[in-house]
């Protein structure tokens, strides 16, 4: 398709082609994997709906590659490409961008009077991404993830969230340092997630309260060491006979219970 | 491993191997597509928690496949197959088990006298099973879907069930089925999740009678028809800015509140 355009350039007066290098394509497809996010500090943002979300937030994008029929309003600086060209960066979109990660320093002041969800080890991208997305529903935008929590720039979490992690500052850090924000707001309440605790009341009597919600990893729960931290334990009450929910159905039955 | 067994088969006290032949491993291969499920009346089960969880409940089990050095008690009438013969039919699993689909006729009565969950067009499996294993949790055993749901026997739906469909009566049926569950019992409420209704209380309210909670398709939401037949339009109340929730999310709150 390129080549037909260039065949006959004068005459044409549809989206300009772009050249994608080959190097470009490489740099692009490796940032699938985490090392290479880290860095370059770039991610990639795939899908209509989703680099929509992306242009509409505060978040610096790097370029935008897209499908000169595909797209409605290609803006000037978006680049067009051939579909073969696209389908060497994208499985699945019309529409690729590759952004700067965001990398707030934890405001510690802050955080200690804000509700915030900590995350200790969740793995799978796509209970990450949902969980995002439900915070992003229930106002909640500052996350405090475990070092070993998945990363939330990789592709599949970035879906899932459905724009979601746009919004919301993403903090990896140890833990610990849940103790520092109680120690600079005696009133900060720490709530986890467990299958053995009360009910959900606390949620409820502390709605008022600044506090954290922690969501342990989807077979092994809160780690000991995170566990000494709770003031709450809370429990979603059982009526049939399921051994547990789903890390990103307690997080967010538990969200709902606590924001509304 | 095998054939080493049997050379020394007369010093030889470990597991017996059994020979898995070329067209057990194709027919099993072939349950991966609904097609065949459909036909041969069978589903798959994979992994050592989910075959323990099948043989506690009441399906009828076909055959259990296992390798020798992986699972610590072996049944007598367990096949005993060498890991390359497991890697032809399972791509994670220590343990498969082969199992005859339930296929309850709906009790029309039974229904119209309990709370029921009603899918209307669910397609992803992972949220599929994710609803299955949540209602699970919350008592609620009988579910029927749309026929354009997505298979709950399709692999992916079981794994994420985490044995909920051992214990659930799944109907796929036309949801006008909904209309005679209201002319048996008058007080049959029908709640709808939609993005613009009112808020929960009508789950509460109702929370001690029969009913039907129904959870739309993923991006397209209730259908048409069966939005005319909803009592309560209920919206999940929202403080932040995600434009929607994912729908086994949405599913698992509104659980939470009509069952608690």
């Amino acid at each position: 398709m390129a080549r037909l355009y260039l065949a006959s350039k004068l005459s044409y007066s549809g989206p300009q082609f772009n050249v994608i290098s080959k190097n470009d394509i490489k740099v692009i497809r490796s940032l699938h994997r985490k090392k290479q996010r880290d860095d370059m500090n770039l991610f990639l943002v795939e899908g209509e709906k989703l680099v929509d979300e992306l242009l509409l937030s505060e978040i610096k994008v790097k370029s935008v590659y897209c499908l000169a029929q595909s797209t409605e309003s290609i803006k000037s600086d978006w680049l067009v490409i051939t579909p073969r060209e696209m389908s060497q960066i994208s499985t699945h979109s019309p529409l690729l961008a590759v952004a700067y990660k965001l990398k707030p320093e934890p405001d510690i002041k802050k955080l200690s009077n804000q509700k915030i969800l900590v995350l200790d080890g969740i793995r799978d991208p796509g209970n990450l991404g949902t969980i995002i997305r439900t915070a992003d529903w229930f106002g909640i935008h500052s996350i405090i993830a475990s070092k070993d929590t998945v990363d939330c720039y990789n592709p599949k979490v970035v879906q899932a969230t459905m724009g979601g992690l746009f919004r919301c500052e993403m903090h990896y850090e140890d833990l610990s340092v849940l103790l520092e924000l109680k120690k600079l707001n005696s009133s900060f309440r720490i709530f986890g997630a467990v299958l053995s605790g009360q009910d959900l009341s606390p949620l409820a009597e502390y709605k008022s309260s600044a506090g954290a919600l922690i969501i342990g990893n989807e077979s092994l729960g809160i780690s000991e060491p995170v566990q000494l931290m709770i003031d709450h334990q809370v429990t979603i009450p059982r009526k049939g006979v399921a051994e547990s929910l789903n890390a990103a159905i307690s997080a967010s039955i538990l969200l709902h219970e606590w924001s509304n």
